[in-house]
């Protein structure tokens, strides 16, 4: 399985690096997470350079597509050239939204009538571009699901774990990134999340 | 206040940037958490490049210290001239260390007595290094502080943030990580974490 998450200028490190962490836990079995940008170094929205591993038009290729969020997604939603290169096709990948990464999505057309989620800063902008903003941190639809609040990217990962691998592969990544002491009632909170 | 986390070659990536989005909250009260390296740049457990925000010998001005983790920490322990470049002292810094950042602290020979906290894979060789490691995810004493499995690290930055700033800069923080919907239940736990 390949997996994107998109990650542009300001991203907020958090959004972009949780997904790639629990999803690349399934490395050996031949996963891969990959840091993907419109070019070849972003700077997060607390000045750190990062490199890119792929450029856009991996996504388009890839089993699924995560849309991180950052400080600069309002620009990159008025921005018709940048969202012309996002290429998604929600009958064939997994497409989710983190944060303002669902700003993103209804800008590209993909949540249609849905509601969805999204963090409390971007709210107005997603209400704005006609969506119905839940006040809980997770939601899906068949291949599109939407999360607000950084610290729930481990479900928005979980999902793309529990859809494309098994529920023992995304209990067993969210067991992982939990705090030691409290890892079965993580993975519990977590799996009823996303609705397991 | 300036935070240096240290990041090594081969770092997780949580370890690091949960710290970092957390203590950086407080940019705008004149705070900055700084991403500490070796070398002008490291590369993730993942794969991930990132350019270096400060080289090690910021770490001993700095007003805390956290130590992030890595696949290459035992590596890190057992290399003397790179431990000899982190010049510490508890008795005007803070000092954290996350998961296997605990090795290099013991190495380090700042736990002492004290137990601390790390992450399962990394707990038999703090249990070699003569430390006695708790099944809890979060534990202080004085101004040093552990941290045990990747969602444990808002516990450490929230730890630093009640130490340097106030309690309400610590919830104002969590609060702005935690998942929608759950965010008062997410401080609270997150506050009794770290006994506050």
């Amino acid at each position: 399985m390949h997996i994107a998450i998109l990650t542009f200028d300001g991203f907020n490190e958090l959004d972009s690096f949780i997904a790639s962490v629990l999803l690349n836990r399934m490395r050996s079995k031949g996963w891969k997470a990959s840091i993907t940008c419109p070019s070849a170094q972003v700077t997060s929205m607390n000045g750190v350079t990062i490199q890119a591993e792929e450029s856009l038009d991996f996504a388009a290729g890839a089993d699924a597509v995560l849309i991180g969020s950052g400080v600069k997604t309002r620009d990159i939603a008025r921005d018709k050239t940048l969202l012309g290169q996002i290429r998604l096709d929600p009958r064939r990948q997994l497409i989710g939204a983190q944060c303002s990464g669902t700003l993103l999505l209804a800008k590209l057309g993909l949540i249609g009538d849905c509601p969805a989620c999204t963090d409390l800063t971007t709210k107005p902008w997603v209400i704005e571009a006609g969506v119905r903003v839940l006040e809980q941190p997770f939601h899906a639809e068949g291949t599109i699901a939407t999360a607000g609040g950084c610290l729930a990217s481990p479900y928005l990962a979980a999902w793309v774990l529990a859809k494309l691998g098994s529920e023992e592969d995304a209990r067993a990544a969210l067991h992982y990134v939990a705090p030691v002491g409290e890892k079965e009632s993580y993975v519990a909170h977590a799996m009823a999340a996303i609705g397991q």
